[in-house]
């Protein structure tokens, strides 16, 4: 990183941070993007340049953590696919583990804010598609159709026990250390203590979209 | 059901029809409430009685579907999880698999507005939830907080298969089978067809939680 990108990523930083101070104490909507600008002491235009709108506020650094999680799979090309979910999984809950007090308040923020809930169910989606795409590109030679349900699948069970565990660990943030639930539920999946839905008969070979 | 719910029945029907056909044709934002009520002779404040938002009429289907597929989980007391989860999976299928139109509608309207995005979302997480409580009393003599962890995995298990494939088949709705693609995504994931995160060793004994 540059000198330039370092001043960069450190305003960032700082107007993400004020802004999350003043949301925690006066509740989001009633906290202006001017309000916010003057507390990080920089321009309004500024702002709006780094963050278009005051969602992506609240939920960056829950979009970097997913969009983090992700780039670095890319980059591992010798992980398998088990190896590379479990060390996602990790990753996320890792980054996510050092902000507790933002991760209760985006619950918080994301129950009395639509457009809050809408944006962080659209990262959510943003994840499980790009892990999904690259899950398909380390399946080569199975049927691309087949490739993608499969992979999505799997990306959406990822995604189910971050969420799960990381909603368990809201209520109790002190009581619970999230990765360790989070390795719990792993071995629970791999081991056969979760309960999955009956495989139905006779479907092995009929994906239902006519091959 | 009385003669009096037929007809209530019958009113919310036609009120969920015709606001549908509405938002269909001129979009969501440029559809009023009045317009709703006038197109399906009622009062506003009949139809308000109906459906408190806009957002509720868009997404009423779905809820019904979601709510009457737990309702009925809880009224089968012989079934086994498994088997209790496929059904639920393939009861929501089947009601969403007569309502083509409105599922490509309601993406569509979800990726617009944030409100019925965030409103979709809430539906999902309270379907979650209702299939997760029904699983833990179906789970006696766990201990507790491991039965709520171990069922919340399965409904978002359970959910991840339904939102996966009614993703795929949103975007082709002639060319797939839905409950079929769902078959066969229940038996790929039981028979290890579907890549799970690795199981970190020296795990199974620590919950996390500390007990």
């Amino acid at each position: 990183m540059g000198l330039r990108e370092v001043k960069r990523e450190r305003t960032r930083r700082l107007i993400a941070d004020k802004a999350f101070e003043l949301f925690t104490d006066h509740g989001f909507g009633r906290t202006t993007v001017e309000q916010i600008a003057a507390a990080a002491e920089v321009g309004p235009s500024t702002l709006y340049r780094y963050f278009p709108t005051k969602e992506t506020l609240v939920l960056e650094f829950v979009e970097d953590c997913l969009v983090d999680a992700v780039a670095w799979f890319r980059d591992q090309p010798g992980l398998d696919l088990p190896d590379g979910l479990q060390a996602v999984i990790e990753r996320v809950l890792e980054q996510l583990e050092q902000n507790p007090d933002r991760i209760q308040a985006v619950f918080e923020l994301a129950e009395q804010t639509p457009s809050v809930s809408a944006h962080l169910n659209e990262l959510i989606w943003r994840f499980r598609n790009d892990l999904t795409d690259e899950l398909v590109r380390r399946m080569p030679g199975s049927d691309p159709r087949d490739a993608e349900v499969t992979a999505a699948l799997a990306a959406g069970i990822a995604m189910n026990i971050i969420e799960t565990v990381v909603r368990v660990w809201a209520e109790d943030l002190d009581g619970i250390d999230v990765r360790q639930l989070a390795r719990r539920s792993m071995t629970l999946l791999r081991t056969g203590g979760i309960p999955l839905p009956a495989a139905p008969d006779q479907v092995r070979d009929n994906p239902g979209y006519g091959t």
